[in-house]
């Protein structure tokens, strides 16, 4: 049996709550938020606390609060044992205090309210100090997840950058297409397949292989007439840029 | 039944063609391929051509060749009757040659070679000169897709833009992230589960409210950091862009 401490209540916190609570091999001991009203949604037979100084005794101490406050929570916590773990893309294990076991517990996903994530799937980045403490967060995140890989700080900075690219920059694509297709009264739905397929099709072949559209073709007809059929100035300068670059990405292979 | 000639023997061509051979109500009379050695995968018990004033009767002839030649094609068509109808996003219905019956049947789907679609899936966006013509359109499509949809001209090139954006520059920013792994000794395979989520997360949520990460919260030390940290010139470029996109579109809303 695991004891854990979530330190934290948004989304991460939350889903991974979900997660720990239904597994013989794990107990939640306590959660933490500093705001009281935010503990509501876990206080369903689990002790919570807004007082850090009465957090109580663990195995592992999960953070999962945002980026600016890991430092400053690692720093407060009062432990005389215990391994804490945040579980941030872009923050170094050594940003926690130096006074306790340290480790990072990153699931490689994207957490929005309202929308259950299945952690199975989901790969978890894990990093500790010592083999022991390693060992320890690779059972805690076996429990819930079938891809647990051992990522360093540096890595794991970068692993974040790509996230950016593949979910916040390939969500924002998503959005530009609904702009021009309400631009146009086009119901953005018909778009859902495709939008299903191209993910879908990665997972099988390489990006580089699974790329279509006239600028890797160099279209140049097709690609003059769709900048001039662009209304917004953002639009016209995004669809320029990266046309460019696919263009750029075949043109070297020729 | 519904006789069509298919004209063409690429990827949508070789699509369409397994998808409508084992439909009952659709008889496929003929591929036309300008090239006889393309037309090899078609002959099994169907009739093929390479000289195109030997096309056969046919109710529908699908034009699935690409978009410049399309036009010159349609001309070459010596046909008493019959519906012409191309599938492409991007050529108007008008650019087929005046003297015949004239349609488009646009699959909005991204196709390619050893990867087979599911029609039922697909929208078939369809356009008509005639009322006759279209249902004759509907029905054909109707057969292999549940989501036959009347589109314009006008509206098929804006539907096609935004295609670039949710299909072709997504699958770009799925490179720029495997290029990313690639470059610190990161498996891109790791990234898989995000970007199948990220897909999945908009068949249900606006990509407005779906949108998450350091450009959304305007996170101004993260997004440096990440400059900071992409070696090449181009991703670099990209990321600056599609980040002041994603802040100025929550930046308004605030």
């Amino acid at each position: 049996m695991i004891r854990i401490v979530i330190l934290g209540t948004g989304n991460v916190a939350k889903q991974l709550f979900d997660a720990f609570k239904v597994k013989n091999a794990i107990e939640i001991v306590q959660v933490y938020g500093r705001n009281p009203r935010t503990l509501d949604k876990f206080k369903a037979g689990i002790d919570v606390t807004s007082d850090i100084s009465k957090i109580k005794k663990a195995d592992i101490y999960i953070i999962a609060i945002s980026d600016d406050a890991i430092c400053d929570v690692s720093k407060k916590l009062n432990l005389q044992k215990g391994l804490v773990a945040h579980t941030s893309g872009s923050i170094p294990m050594t940003s926690l205090s130096k006074k306790i076991r340290r480790g990072v517990f990153y699931p490689l996903q994207t957490f929005s309210t309202n929308r259950k994530v299945y952690f199975k799937e989901i790969p978890i980045c894990i990093e500790a100090e010592s083999k022991e403490d390693y060992d320890l967060l690779h059972e805690l995140a076996s429990t819930i997840s079938a891809q647990v890989i051992q990522i360093d700080s540096d890595q794991r900075k970068s692993l974040h950058l790509a996230a950016v690219f593949a979910n916040n920059f390939t969500n924002h694509m998503y959005q530009q297409a609904q702009e021009i297709c309400e631009q146009n009264r086009i119901n953005f739905d018909i778009l859902l397949p495709l939008i299903k397929e191209t993910a879908a099709k990665v997972q099988d072949l390489s990006p580089l292989f699974a790329q279509t559209g006239p600028a890797k073709r160099n279209d140049l007809g097709t690609i003059q007439k769709h900048k001039a059929l662009l209304e917004h100035e953002n639009h016209k300068k995004i669809y320029s840029l990266l046309s460019k670059s696919i263009q750029n990405t075949y043109g070297k292979k020729l």
